[in-house]
């Protein structure tokens, strides 16, 4: 195997033992079923294989393409598409994996769409306060009911609080967690099902009291230094490796440009200086001690999301040494 | 051929006609070797070959990746990798393609390692302002005589006045672009050879008098709501298309997320609506018309580089109809 002084740049670089005690945190918090991860942070089979280790078989997806990849790698035993589409090809081609997937629904047409297709499964998606999808609460109940009426098993529901990850301190953030909340039992108790499905790494310690049963997070595993601010126990596992190709005495330059960054949330940090701006291919950063060209920095992205699905792959490293290579099998649509 | 209502989204689509015509216009204000086209905007030997049968035949390049894969798609008469690498193995690449490749040095560290790796020709980077890579202009001409002692060529000088092309109105960034081409200038007296490469998108028209006989834009090509805002001659060719999810009262979700946009340069635009934010997989918005599930919008990105670069493929839309899928072949490094 490669060291890492000899790695192409950019690239992601995975800590495995802070990804493993990431995971062993947050399974120690939320157990089992407790926590259905969210696969849309890392876009990896590979790594949910290691969530799916730690004892989580169920999972959450943002896209089909996700959903169909857990499958294919063996990860299916209860995927959740925690998002509407209205595409007839992959609703179809989620309804004939051989493996149950739940499809959020939020309205009649992804209904219709979902039942057209054959999906079997539903979980009520209900706004709980985020300008997004989901259904009024008050309207979740017929939803259900309709749903049922199409042949459709209605699981549950579920409701992102995503406004409220970043809200002021813990107790603040939990109070707005407990109101959103509330709009989400309100619905569940119309329409039913076992699931109550909510929450992120932001909110992930939330929920003993909110009748929540099962927490949708995922970038608590690899971090980013947008939820670092938030003082929750987990590190970054996850940097971004560049080389310094251009050196002066006021800056320097590495290869990390934002092409290889989730930029949403602005720019990223970078250890051992000061970014000052990203460009295409390049990141300028002031140094804390001297550089020279071709020394390798890491830079911390802002929002591992992005900067996940940017990359084909991510490069495993244990004790300073790599040790494995892992697709970023899921990125596209 | 699928018609657009059939094409799955989130994805590119370009307007062959409109496409036509930004080539067209900058063709005539930049004809033949004045322009050495940016593949690193489109990352598209496809959208490449159309800018070479236009007259360009000389390209310019962000990453060896970019270098390797035209040559390969047989439009490597003349790349240049308008950037700074010390990674062997990819040098060595780009000495061995059978194609003279021209490769940015800006210190004896990028220098060496060119030689090292077999590349015969190279150009003096100059810091013409904006702190990213390039030599200090009075230290150029020193840098082209250790480059020609290793027996390299040195065919010029380029300077990418990257921090000037949103510069205030057309008058004041011309006098910038002048000031800062005085660099440039005076660095070529110092190294000889017959290129003096810069500019971009925004500047392109700033050239006559600078003495720059190569300008390296790209974004003019297919645009963005960035350079959209300068008033330039080239008009919007690139949409990405989404499907509209959800919809409720006061605002609507289409499936075009920022996994799908370049979002350095802050939030899309969108045909007949307003943005309000992108998520992951989504963006909310509101419609200047009501809109259902299921109908598709266009959305408009900030940045078109990073934008292209996140996707798989363009369609290619004549009179309204899909007439080709482009692969972005040029991903990645």
């Amino acid at each position: 195997m490669l060291s890492i002084d000899e790695l192409a740049t950019p690239c992601l670089l995975i800590d495995a033992e802070a990804l493993d005690r990431n995971v062993a945190t947050m399974s120690a918090a939320l157990p089992g079923a407790q926590l259905r991860p969210h696969v849309k942070a890392h876009k990896c089979t590979a790594l949910a294989a290691v969530q799916y280790a730690a004892g989580h078989t169920s999972f959450t997806c943002a896209t089909p393409r996700e959903v169909v990849g857990m499958a294919r790698a063996g990860l299916g035993g209860d995927l959740l598409l925690a998002n509407e589409t209205v595409d007839p090809a992959r609703l179809k081609a989620m309804a004939e994996l051989g493996t149950p997937v739940t499809i959020a629904i939020d309205s009649d047409a992804t209904l219709d769409a979902a039942a057209e297709a054959g999906i079997s499964r539903c979980l009520i998606d209900v706004n709980v306060g985020l300008p997004r999808c989901g259904v009024a609460p008050d309207a979740a109940g017929a939803l259900a009911d309709r749903a049922r009426a199409r042949g459709i098993e209605v699981r549950g529901v579920m409701g992102y609080e995503g406004h409220l990850m970043m809200v002021g301190g813990h107790a603040e953030r939990q109070t707005a967690v407990d109101q959103s909340m509330a709009l989400l039992r309100q619905a569940h108790a119309d329409v039913g099902g076992e699931i109550i499905s909510a929450g992120g790494t932001g909110t992930h310690d939330m929920h003993g009291a909110t009748g929540v049963n099962e927490v949708q997070a995922g970038s608590y595993a690899l971090m980013d230094t947008h939820y670092g601010s938030l003082g929750l126990p987990f590190e970054q596992a996850l940097h971004v490796l560049g080389t310094v190709i251009s050196v002066c005495a006021d800056w320097a330059v590495a290869d990390v440009g934002l092409k290889a960054l989730g930029m949403d949330h602005g720019n990223p940090s970078i250890v051992d200086g000061s970014v000052w701006f990203c460009s295409d291919e390049h990141i300028t950063f002031s140094p804390t001690a001297p550089v020279a060209v071709g020394d390798r920095v890491r830079v911390i992205p802002a929002h591992i999301d992005p900067t996940m699905s940017m990359h084909e792959a991510a490069w495993i490293t244990s004790r300073g040494e790599v040790v494995d290579r892992w697709p970023i099998d899921l990125r596209g649509w």
